[in-house]
């Protein structure tokens, strides 16, 4: 992974008149979306990092370029599927800083993070899974929490440096929305690392869609390779059964009833409704991966069993088959081969 | 409204150390969530931008503590609903500076700023309708914008100091997700400019709940009004002929044929499915906004008018009647109201 541009030299009065308020100064900077506030001369975290991560076999940083398009839900369901095989050693890391959702969806609420000599303990979800949220930090869970930039990123680089895995096979990164502040940080400090690659995960809107295109010139400039992108919410799949039928011209009138009838009579019960809720107007993720010449790791539909396991804290693979679990199934198989390694469920 | 703490003398070493990454020495200091880089001493462009905004009579912000709620989606529908009546002016104003989905959901991508002596001189969508946005400015829309934290607040200050909208009814402001950097300075800038109070949109789900009573208590810290909660993509509601009908157990099976057939011999072919995507599961937007004693404005369904509208620039409310044209009719109203206004669509 090559280094982030972190040149001192450029002409941009930098660091510190900056912070002084004279941001201005920096307008005619060809460097300026880069350059500010960037730490001077090599850090020499980067390489206790690179000395802590060294028993990570697979680093994988989960991104998206607008934030809500579930990105801790897909970064939570891969770390549970990688889990499945007892062979594997599993951590997921959220430093997913302004909206930790990690604890939540993998059912760790509450719970709290031990220190020992090596660092902090993640907090395990099984054996060979363990977690390290930020959301562990915080005292009461519906306090803002108002991190300004430089202890956002001091705070990444404790996330990185401090925590005990052990030997892993896979760590998961959720790292926090957008391509700003904390994203330079993490590629940054994971200079030295060795990591593997991103997933980016998107929606098919040509909003989500606009800034991804600019994750991935992120990913390009900074030299992290993408092992590819995944299309969430793509469509809905849902049971008929499960939906409330209506007579738009007529709010009052339900035909719920006169549907599970028509389904019972035809032994129809069990048929799902496919729905395109968020219309890819141009083609959607997969058209743009092809434009940006990436990989496309598929698409995962929007489903009440993947909504459910993630509120809960569960791996949709323990759900039962469905459109969510045969999507989950082949990508985190595809994931794994493309790091040359073998996904294993059960 | 109140000013966020601005306190220099509470004991946290400040500034310039924590940029020279001495962060970790603000651990101890009570303040460390607000104070960490906030500038010293009063601002005077805050004089600057109220004597710009004294024309504007009222001031909305929208906020969302998630990203990906649909927050642009309903700044741009609030905007171009008010906007119905020709009596109103209306200004909107998209600070939400790493992914601005304005000038998309406005139909006004490739537009560009104009400079006159006065400042910078919105985009008009039509004649009482006047838009800015960051996504005016990137000279390459696929290009990562990274801002490090003091240039975006010096922005963000730019946009709401330099923008020329004239005599205005409304402006709507569509902030960055989240309570970070962004949503300090802002409040700060905006502190003697006597704003009417915060739009907080929300999906039903728990993950998004949790950050919005964050965003809530913020608002209270800072002496923000919550004007009320609105609950975006309750339910999708969606007329059963779009939806494809399969077996999941056949997989080759596709029973939309079959399904539009009965649509049509029962005369239904107008019927609408309505279906929760997103489970609610401790009771969504509703029961949070009355445990936190702020009002409900309502729930406005996943709609692909909405989607479609919100893809090329329309308002729903050109869309004709169906559920989310309700919705927002309902919300629109409500929100002028509270603000000693009528709501005039035609």
């Amino acid at each position: 992974m090559a280094t982030v541009p972190n040149d001192a030299n450029h002409g941009c009065p930098g660091t510190q008149d900056e912070q002084a308020g004279k941001a201005d100064a920096c307008a005619g900077c060809p460097n300026q979306q880069i350059c500010a506030s960037a730490p001077k001369g090599p850090d020499p975290d980067v390489e206790f990092i690179r000395a802590k991560l060294s028993n990570v076999k697979h680093k994988i940083l989960v991104l998206s370029g607008k934030g809500g398009v579930g990105k801790s839900t897909f970064s939570s369901q891969l770390s549970l599927s990688l889990a499945r095989s007892d062979a594997s050693e599993v951590g997921l890391l959220d430093i997913d800083i302004c909206g930790p959702s990690v604890p939540k969806m993998m059912g760790l609420e509450g719970e709290e993070v031990h220190q020992s000599n090596n660092g902090w303990s993640p907090v395990y979800v099984q054996d060979n899974l363990g977690v390290m949220s930020i959301g562990f930090m915080l005292p009461n869970p519906d306090d803002a929490v108002v991190w300004r930039g430089p202890r956002k990123n001091a705070l990444i680089k404790q996330f990185l440096r401090d925590v005990d895995w052990g030997e892993l096979d896979y760590l998961i990164v959720d790292s926090p929305p957008g391509t700003s502040d904390e994203h330079i940080s993490l590629a940054q400090y994971l200079s030295l690392s060795d990591v593997d690659g991103a997933i980016i995960v998107t929606t098919p809107q040509e909003v989500s869609i606009i800034d991804v295109k600019k994750e991935i010139n992120f990913c390009k400039k900074v030299g992290i390779r993408v092992i590819g992108v995944v299309e969430n919410m793509s469509y809905l799949a849902m049971p008929l059964t499960e939906m409330r039928i209506q007579d738009p011209s007529d709010p009052g009138r339900d035909l719920t009833d006169k549907f599970s009838e028509f389904l019972r009579s035809e032994n129809l019960e069990n048929c799902v409704a496919c729905a395109q809720v968020f219309p890819p107007t141009k083609g959607g993720a997969e058209k743009m991966a092809q434009d940006m010449q990436v990989p496309f790791l598929g698409k995962i539909p929007l489903d009440t069993k993947v909504a459910m396991a993630a509120e809960n804290g569960e791996s949709i693979l323990e759900k039962g088959p469905g459109a969510a679990y045969n999507a989950y199934k082949e990508i985190v198989t595809v994931v794994a081969k493309s790091l040359g390694e073998e996904a294993q469920f059960d």
